[in-house]
This record gives structure tokens, C-alpha cells and sequence, in this order.
């Protein structure tokens, strides 16, 4: 149970229930005063799943760096050398504890979330799978947790390899289905990927189901870039073997991503992308590697955005992410209440169509009578920013022409009601 | 003929020459105030080839994109994200003019160089090459242009295609020796990877003694970490089929590499690190590319990496190239003939060893009676911050315990003098 609401009582009748729009979501509007991008008040800014704002201390971080701290790191052995090394051991350690991993090497930084899966699929899939091997994935997945998977089998093909990549669900509730992905389940069954938070249905999805069902070599692998900024994710309760992440999701700089990789697969990779300070070395036999997370990291670190992650978890830490996950819940649960008034409006999979009273800040809808990337426009006219289109989802078409609203810490009750007012002028009569 | 050198008479005198101990340096001292980071004269920077120091434009880049224009790119539709994609690409069309590439389409935002390598290897090697196939590179380069190489050779033997690394010798000028090269290409060569401006030496190599000599089937690639900020690199003067650039090494923030590759090699390539964005659909035969550069890019960009490389440019194009270029040779020239009064200073392969005057901002060297390591601290607590140890070079012992000096447009003639004065303070008696 890593996800406080999961643990309150199902209450279906909220979602109905007018106290929903005049609960008072726990985060303070002050906290907004520290996003300088959202100094203007005519623009609502509803993409934070695509990326989020950022505070006036991550700022500081990138800018100090570039301006008074600019060094490699692990290369010199000047104290502006050092002293970042020691900087990004100590951002190592605090990403470590705040995903719940145990152990600071089980703690990658790559370029991004999507770099992160690609990571995964070389320096494992690559590395282990045999001919025959199945991955079980949902192809209305965000590209970046479809598309590393195809790949790998197209090379694996081309060594007369055949692995097999089984699709499993959606539930209506945006989740993955787990009695789909349990009847898919097989003795060849190498991993199961997921996301976590579905980037455009907004369904949690942690597996937990499977605990004790499935055999436990099968890896799990959750792509957390949705969850991240959310909601406190823990990846030893997921008993995740892989997990990905954002950091330009979770109020970081743009070009970070953490790849958690649990201890009991370290002796199954092989480096990725190897450079300067890769954990490897160069023998007879081949390139051997000497330790993580090195192994999988090589060449100069994107330093300051890995420098804004420390910041970024401090206001996550700050506010609370039990706190921040409650505040994203009551704005969904407000804005599925009062999307559903507005005549035309169809839900996609998600919260919508929950029965009991849950939200994680993503709700994607269409309009009759107007397509969704005319209605993105008209909304952004009116100071409305929102996602339309088909969301990075590869092969599904259920994403297609839907507009997509996603929630933090930084958006308002009141913006919720303006947004949904907005839409509502645009419904077909 | 694309470095400026090139085209000067060789004037071996110049190295004993005292005129360029007082050879006017031609870029001013006022630009040194754009950089906040040396305000502290007593500190002086001379590891320039680890990372360069940013200028004001620069930072002010970074910091508007997350103060002001935080959105994700070519995802929205609203203005915010739209702007963002128009800058992207005319970042990209600039690197292309500025990188003397034909078509824009020809340069990939990588997560920076050694991804970049990494991308050749992955996407072209991994693709194309068969059992017997052999690839020249140099095992003093960069571990960069050296570890991918090996790692394709692995995860080819795995699959039973055994190709054959063939390494060539660097000379005393710490060019690579054209003629190893030669007597090493042979029917099966498929690629010749060098380093543009060895990151250790300090040595330039075009390759152009191979034009016409070789099958010009045979891929040249070449990495640009170093002469990017340095020199007016040219791809198609060098006749480049790869080459590779860090942003961060040429005044623009961590975490963004610049991947040319020719348009006579898209046909070869696959996907690299696929995600949101890019060029590919799923067919029932594989992924299939639909276009360059997104081929090669997955996921959110680096966005303020990628914006940051504007004003980069931007200053590089104010001051002039060649310009800077010259700078550097004057500051490499006085520094040579500094050191060479020291005893005890013995020069690793560079243009120490030249017999004409060359010199690319790159010198390094051992002083007897102390380790590198050693004077690299006694060095720093003076104020003089250099590089130490082995420098990324991962199978050549030549680099281990050498001082290495790596100048820029900032550092001025006055500086060398003070450095060379510090380390003949630490010379044996």
C-alpha cells in the first residue's frame, strides 16, 4: 500500500458529492508564488504531465551552476571538480531514499525517462534474452515504454533471435488489466512493464496483484515518469526490478532521468552508452564492467540538471507528497465532477469511470461537435494549456484526438472551475 | 584546408621565437567579463578541455527557459510549446550552417558526445555490420570514441558476428599516424574514427591525407569534443560521415551533443533510443523509420541544453572562429615555449613536438620529481586549475600522470606566464 489513497475508504459517492468542489486542496496557493513561469494569473497552465513548472530554487541551482560552480565532475582535482563530484553523490544518495531504493547504486542518471528504458532494453534485454523469451507490455503505453521493446526485437531478429512481446490491456479505468496480464503470463515470461501512472488515462497501476501469483524471476519494470512528482512512489513496496523517471516531470531541469535498478539484476547488465567514468574496462575477453551505476553511465553528466533534482525533492519533501498526491486527487475528482455537466463531453479511460472517489492529476476528454486540436487552440486562446492529440501513445488509437488536462501542486480549484467552464462554452447545444 | 594554420606558412622559429611570448592574443580581455564564473582573477582556469566556462548569454538562456518559457516541445499546441519547437529548429539549422553541414536534417540533439558515439555504434553498427567486418580506431583516444567499439564488438560476438577492432599509433604530434592507417585498411574496413583534436595531445587530425587514397565506401567519423569550440570545423571539408560535438565544450550548458551524420548514410541507420517524438511507426515487419534527424531522437529534448547552444554559437561567431582559433595558438605557443624552459618538464605527444608552430589550446605534460596528482593539488591551491591522472584514455598508459593545460578565448597571455612561473617553482633542483 504505497498510495495514500489506497489506504482511505473508497468513497464513490464523492465523485458526486458538491463537497469535492469547495474542498480545500491542502496545498497553499502560496506555494504558487514560487513558479515565476506562473506569475500571470490569465494563464492556466493544465500540461504538467508533459513537463512541470519549475521553482525558484531549481532555477537557482542550474543558474548558480553555470555561473559560479561550472566544472566537470569526477575529472579534476580542483575543489570546483570535487566539490560537484561531491555534490552529485549527495543527490545519488537523497534520489535513493526519497524513491525508496536501498542502496545508492541502484541509482542511475541518464538522459531521461525514455533514455532510461532504452537503457533497460540494451543493457539487459540485450544482454539475456534468448530466442523464445516473452515481454509483456501495454501497447497504449506512452511511446517510451513501446518502442525500446520493438526495438530490441528487431535486433534480436536480425541475430535470428525471436522474442515475442505480448500485449496485454487497458482496464476503463486507465489501468492495466491484471487478469489480462495474468492470462498472458508463461513459462517464457522474462519481464512486465508498465506504467505506473498512465500518462494520458490517468489509472494507477502498481501490479501488487501479481505478489505471490506470478513466478518471481519474472522482472517488473514501472515507468514512474507520471508517478514521480505525484505521488510517494516507493520502489521496494512496487518490488520493482526496473524504474524509470523523469526529471523534468518532478520539477526538475529538463535532461535528467533516473533509472532505479534493483541489486539482484546488476549481475545481468551490460554498460550502456560506455564514455569517460564508465564502470568498465577493457580485457581480452571484452569490456568488463567494475561496478554500478557507473556501468551504466558514461561521459559528462548533465550536471545542473542533475543538480536541480535536489531542490526538486526538497519541495516535494517540503509540501508533502502524501499532500501533494491529496491535492492532485481533489482537483481531478473537481474536474471529472464538472467536465461531466457539460453536455458532449466523453471521458477516455480513467477516474471518470472509477468507482470509488480516486485522481492523480490526468484526465483526458473529448468534445462532440469539435475536433480536440481545434479545441486545444480556442482554449489556449482563452488562456488554457492543455495537451491534444495523441499523447506519445505508438499504436493505440483510443489516445487519438483527446484533449489531456493534467494537474500539480501549483493549479487551483478555481482554475479547474474556469477551465471547465471554458469547455463548457464550446459543448454543442 | 579548414584550420586556419593549415594555410600559414610554417614558421618553425616561431616555438623559440620570444615575439610570442608578447604576440598580442587576439581576443580582447573584455571578453573574459562576459564569463561570471572568472570574475576572481586569482583564480585561473585552464581545464577548458573538460568543460568550458559559460558566457552571460549563455546562462541567460538557461535560466529564461525555465523562468519564462517551460513547456515541453513538439507536444503542445498552445504557444508556450509551439515556440519551443520553432526555436529547436532553428537551433538545429543553425548547428547545421555553423557545423558545415548541407541539410539540417544531418544533425541529431544528442544526450551529448558519448551518447553520440554510442548512437553510431548502436544505430549504424549494430545495424549493418557483418562477421569479418573491421573498424580502424585509435586506443588513445577518449574512452568515448574507444568503449563503444568494443561494446559493438561484444554484442556482435554474442550473436556469432565477429568483427575485428583494429587499432592504429598516434605520432609524436599526437595526430594519428596516417601511414599505420593506411598499412591497416584493408577490404573489410568499414569505418575509421579518429578524434578531430586529441583531447590529451592536443594534435590535429583531418584525415585528409586519406582523400582519394582509400575506398571511399569506408565511413569516416570523427569527434569534435574538442576542436568544436576551438576551431572552424568544417564536416564536408573533413568529408565527415559521422561526427560528433559536446555542447558543453563549446560554451553551451551539459547534457547536449550535436550527432552529424551525412545524408549518404540515413538509409543505414536505425532507431536509436526511440520514445515520444520520434521518427518511426510499428509495422508487423518492425519499426520503421519515417524520417531524420527524429530518427535518432526519443523522448523531451534537452531543451535548455539545446537553446543554450544558440548564444554559444552566437559568441563563437561575434569573436570569429579563426579568430579564437589563433588565440589559443598563441597562448599554446607561449605556454610550450614556457614549460620548455622548466626542467624537468617533459612534454607527452603534441605540438611541443611539432616542427612547425602549431598549437590548439591543448598541452600536456610530467615534471620529474612529482606526481601529476601531486602537482595538480599544489597546482590548484596556487590557483591554477588543470586536469590530472589517465584523462578518459582507457587503454593507453601515455596519458597516466600527465598534467594537462586546456586554454580558451578567456584565458590570457599573462595567465600562462603566472602558470608557467608556479610550476617551475615545483621543478627539481
Amino acid at each position: 500500500m504505497r498510495i495514500v489513497e489506497r489506504v482511505q475508504p473508497t468513497r464513490p459517492e464523492l465523485t458526486a458529492d458538491p463537497v469535492i468542489r469547495h474542498a480545500r486542496a491542502p496545498v497553499s496557493a502560496a506555494v504558487r508564488a514560487r513558479f515565476p513561469a506562473l506569475a500571470d494569473p490569465s494563464v492556466v497552465y493544465l500540461d504538467s504531465a508533459a513537463t512541470t513548472q519549475k521553482p525558484d530554487t531549481v532555477i537557482a541551482a542550474v543558474t548558480d551552476y553555470h555561473r559560479e560552480h561550472t566544472a566537470n565532475a569526477g575529472r579534476g582535482t580542483y575543489g570546483w571538480a570535487t566539490t560537484l563530484s561531491a555534490r552529485i553523490a549527495g543527490v545519488r544518495a537523497r534520489a535513493a531514499g526519497f524513491l525508496g531504493a536501498e542502496h545508492a547504486d541502484e541509482i542511475v542518471f541518464t538522459g531521461g525517462a525514455t533514455a532510461a528504458l532504452g537503457a533497460i532494453a540494451h543493457s539487459w534485454g540485450l544482454a539475456v534474452l534468448e530466442d523464445g523469451d516473452e515481454i509483456l507490455y501495454n501497447p497504449a503505453d506512452h511511446a517510451a515504454n513501446v518502442l525500446p521493446w520493438h526495438q530490441l526485437r528487431d535486433t534480436l531478429a536480425r541475430f535470428g533471435r525471436r522474442i515475442v512481446l505480448r500485449p496485454y490491456r487497458s482496464s476503463a479505468t486507465g489501468e492495466a488489466d491484471i487478469d489480462d496480464i495474468l492470462a498472458r503470463v508463461g513459462p517464457r515470461t522474462r519481464l512486465i512493464t508498465t506504467a505506473h501512472l498512465h500518462h494520458v488515462y490517468g489509472g494507477l497501476t502498481t501490479l501488487e496483484e501479481l505478489h505471490g501469483r506470478i513466478d518471481p524471476a519474472i522482472l517488473l519494470c514501472f515507468d514512474c515518469s507520471q508517478s514521480g512528482g505525484h505521488l510517494p512512489v516507493d520502489v521496494r513496496g512496487l518490488r520493482a526490478d526496473f524504474a524509470v523517471f523523469a526529471g523534468h516531470k518532478m520539477f526538475g531541469a529538463p535532461g535528467t532521468g533516473l533509472l532505479y535498478c534493483h541489486r539482484r539484476v546488476h549481475d545481468r547488465l551490460r554498460p550502456f552508452l560506455p564514455g569517460g567514468g564508465s564502470g568498465v574496462r577493457i580485457t581480452e575477453a571484452g569490456l568488463v564492467g567494475t561496478g554500478m551505476p557507473e556501468l551504466l553511465e558514461g561521459g559528462t553528466h548533465n550536471i545542473p540538471g542533475i543538480l536541480s533534482l535536489e531542490p526538486a525533492f526538497e519541495l516535494l519533501d517540503e509540501l508533502g507528497r502524501a499532500a501533494v498526491a491529496e491535492h492532485n486527487r481533489i482537483l481531478t475528482l473537481a474536474l471529472v465532477e464538472g467536465l461531466r455537466t457539460v453536455r458532449g463531453v466523453d471521458f477516455l479511460p480513467g477516474p471518470a469511470h472509477a468507482t470509488c472517489a480516486v485522481g492523480y492529476g490526468i484526465v483526458s476528454f473529448t468534445l462532440d461537435g469539435i475536433s480536440a486540436a481545434d479545441l486545444g487552440f480556442v482554449l489556449a486562446d482563452a488562456g488554457f494549456l492543455v495537451r491534444t492529440g495523441a499523447h506519445c501513445m505508438p499504436s493505440a488509437e483510443a489516445g487519438h484526438g483527446s484533449v489531456r488536462v493534467s494537474t500539480q501542486l501549483y493549479n487551483t480549484l478555481d482554475e479547474i472551475d474556469r477551465f471547465v467552464s471554458c469547455v463548457a462554452g464550446f459543448a454543442p447545444h
